[in-house]
């Protein structure tokens, strides 16, 4: 398993809806931002991965949201990522409130498709990321 | 539990990503707009709720992601919602391609808070939902 | 100046801010989305030109905002396009809401660039669009 | 008309569109975002104003896009603001990449309805931001 990985983060106004609330949709915005952040501090870029033709995806995502983050919150957002298998990749991932208040907790698996949409994770990845 | 609900929609451009596919957190943003429409086609407004002081949150999420929806595809979105408990409602969905190829399936545990912040399902509602 | 093309829309819960009004980003989105909805009533298809190596881009953007979608307004997006000069397509959209009432109104200039990023409109585009 | 104010920011892919470019949508969230910071640090809070029953609203919008943002770019945003007339307020705005290209300058007019809809400027306002 991955050393924790975190990025610092503070909620946009417009990232909060009409309950005043950060919307649900948007953690999966702050979680999979810090997912590339982190697969970027490894070397590994998400957008060129694409450019070559490899896919990385999710495949299953589970959050658990404990407390909502209001406008001006300040955060940071951990990652942890581990391997499943030959080709799933296993991102827990946390977002805590400055004041060390944890917000949510969340699992994604995710693996890496091929151009043919065959799941195959590219090699020197999992080198790279698992230590 | 209640009867399949379902919403038509189609992708709209702006919510693709850079890899050509819907963004992962959009889905969430049909899934939500479709829990509302059913809301909606009960007589429950989910805006009108947040003005009374009454907070329908999500607990926890949980996503499966089959395929991925491009630029122009049409689907449908399903709700069938329970009850779990006398404080969660749990709704069941599932996003399917007009071709009938699932994408998605979802499953979100859901409460309300009252304006102290505590879950408490207003008088009713279950009535209103769950048949 | 083509005829007068619309769309029907609904506004979604989650493009709500914390004002409760639709926030003024997302009216972006509606007019994008009508524009492409627009060229593909003409044949023209926005993801396949970018795959093609023809990026439409907007270069000026101008938008009114006379009143605020809410929650559940229903409304719809007109589009119309005309030539200006032999790079720049423009086009005047507009949002009315369905009781009649305009809600904002918009302007924008775009051309397509090449693969090298120099404005050209690709040959019979014109055609396809101005009538 | 007020000193500059600048925040930094980076490019996050879910942000960029199937182009692999930030959408146009996205900039008017960078802009918000720029203005509600610059607001912040005259001891202006949005969301509170909200809550009281003033709402500050965008009458007009300009934005001329130069280039476009890529993933991973960083770059800042910048804010002055100034009063047009009695109701109006005014902020101009750039976006600047990190290597100094500017990538699109903005105008907005801006005023502040009070809770019946009528453009008032709370007292006061004006002082905070202006000099």
């Amino acid at each position: 398993m991955s050393e924790l990985f975190r990025i610092q983060l503070k909620v946009r106004d417009y990232e909060c809806d009409l309950q005043g609330l950060v919307n649900n949709a948007v953690y999966q915005n702050y979680l999979e931002h810090a997912r590339h952040e982190f697969l970027l501090s490894r070397g590994v870029d998400f957008a060129a991965m694409a450019q070559r033709g490899e896919f990385p995806v999710v495949v299953r995502a589970e959050l658990d949201y404990r407390k909502p983050l209001r406008p001006g919150d300040g955060f940071f957002v951990t990652v942890r990522c581990s391997m499943e298998g030959k080709i799933r990749m296993v991102f827990q991932q946390e977002i805590v409130r400055d004041d060390g208040v944890a917000m949510l907790q969340a699992r994604f698996v995710t693996t890496v498709l091929d151009a043919r949409g065959r799941p195959r994770i590219p090699e020197g990845l999992v080198q790279r990321l698992a230590d």
